[in-house]
């Protein structure tokens, strides 16, 4: 197939493209490298610099078969602090992409969205039909990225996947709480500040997983609008996490926490998908969060120049 | 109350703002008059002549209680033909009003949402924690908006209700079916066009009675966040409405039908909303839908310029 790849010089777009391109996909990267890396870029895979709003309908007049949407803005807290860049980057970025889409007649989109777009849930776990009640822009950029590709498909007849997950851990990791904590207890292994009071549950998915599910998405049918959640059947709390990175790190550092029940502002304190309608497809993750979070951690202490640089 | 109303010279804002203006309420108008008209303006209340993206932080800036969010484009078709226009007015509007209100720590907003986020339900009566996927950029941009407003209300303490209405008949109607058959059967009173099959079928509310449900916002607790449907407890095939407009004209058309479920892309062929949790705050509609449709069907006879502008 003829894929692009938007954001895939990113974290998660970066995996997808690899593993594309691997599989004997003839794929194109589209990414501004505003966050992204030129040298994540697989070299299977062809470049194109550039941004969604401004190139994606040159890109994709060739012809192709299907666009896997990573291109975004992803930082809840900066989200907070400048709501404009998130519907910029977030919702124009899709916006611009859905039109290229029409116009040239591209068939499908993935589209990579986020448990965000809940916001603090009513109950738990949350199935895909829970309301959705985002607590910061970064989450209502996505949500109203899914509306606008629900009304893509119903209007002009596209497939559109959308999928919510979790935070991903794994290789090529970027940014969260484990590169947070290594990079505190690699500068000084004796203290570690916690955002919050540690008690916010999360869940996660390990990266290979989460590729494996938008693989799924490519080959599967059906077409139409769907959206589906992607994380694993549990959680941790803060503290949990925090035990399994100091124990592969060999380091017992006092603990400090800046309290309250979020971490920031916008923070969900406990984060838990209900994943039965991906998993009727056939997907099974294959590292459970405690695999994810010392694998991660062991990745990140075998390439430390990744926390010097902050994406 | 010193308050806000967006899009006043519109049709459910001109309704609200002269109210609000009637029971003591010190009102400031802000619309652009794209689509509202100047005449629309209620003489008791303060006219800005401005647009929100541009106009709403001056126009905060001296002090207000609360924001009535109404002004928006609103048109399914043209949302379909124009999603940047959609995404801009009432998108772009939101962002900087909520922006506007954060900076001058205006505490409260009324947000005039649709049932179109919704799209097509999957049951109905449709509850506020049923499944939002917009067909249209029109149901998509108010989605967004809604999203916004819920993370302006987590990340900085507003109170926000939203308000997801049916479509709204009465006084100063300027769009929709009753205006457009009426406007047909006025001009030959022989023959009248029906986009679709005419089995959809809709729920409609009285636009006294929506304005009922915002006063009710304006003076009830709860703080925080809030979704409310807002539709009377029945719905009306568009076959059946011909049957109450042209009794109430005395006309019998030759009906022809343009076919299939849908009027036009993006429609909804039912829309039927539950609304037992705005009834449980005491709210209650004093029209059911024959009534409201002979009304506005009376209404546009008596006023037939309004016929002639469209807006």
């Amino acid at each position: 197939m003829k894929l692009l790849v938007t954001g895939g010089a990113g974290y998660i777009g970066s995996v997808v493209a690899a593993l594309l391109g691997a599989q004997g996909h003839d794929v194109v990267v589209l990414d501004d490298l505003s966050t992204g890396h030129r040298d994540a870029v697989p070299p299977s895979t062809r470049f194109v610099h550039g941004t969604v709003r401004e190139d994606a309908a040159t890109v994709l007049a060739s012809g192709f078969d299907a666009v896997l949407h990573f291109a975004a803005k992803s930082l809840v807290g900066e989200s907070m602090a400048n709501p404009s860049l998130y519907w910029g980057h977030n919702l124009g970025g899709t916006l611009a992409l859905l039109e290229a889409m029409r116009i040239t007649k591209t068939p499908k989109i993935i589209f990579s969205s986020t448990a965000a777009t809940y916001g603090e849930p009513e109950s738990v776990p949350i199935t895909e039909s829970a309301p959705t009640r985002p607590t910061s822009p970064y989450g209502a950029s996505k949500l109203a990225g899914e509306g606008l590709v629900s009304a893509y498909c119903t209007g002009y007849g596209f497939s559109g996947w959308v999928f919510r997950f979790v935070s991903i851990l794994g290789e090529r990791y970027t940014h969260g709480h484990v590169f947070d904590f290594v990079r505190q207890l690699r500068a000084d292994p004796a203290n570690l500040r916690i955002l919050g009071d540690g008690k916010q549950r999360k869940s996660y998915l390990y990266v290979q997983d989460c590729v494996d599910a938008m693989m799924l998405a490519l080959e599967e049918r059906p077409h139409g609008y769907q959206v589906l959640n992607l994380g694993t059947d549990e959680y941790v709390s803060v503290e949990e996490s925090v035990s399994l990175i100091t124990r592969v790190m060999g380091v017992k550092p006092r603990l400090s926490y800046t309290g309250g029940a979020r971490g920031w502002v916008g923070d969900s304190p406990f984060i838990f998908l209900d994943c039965a309608k991906i998993r009727a497809l056939g997907w099974m993750p294959r590292l459970r969060i405690a695999g994810a979070i010392e694998r991660t951690t062991k990745y990140l202490l075998d390439n430390p120049s990744l926390l010097d640089r902050r994406s």
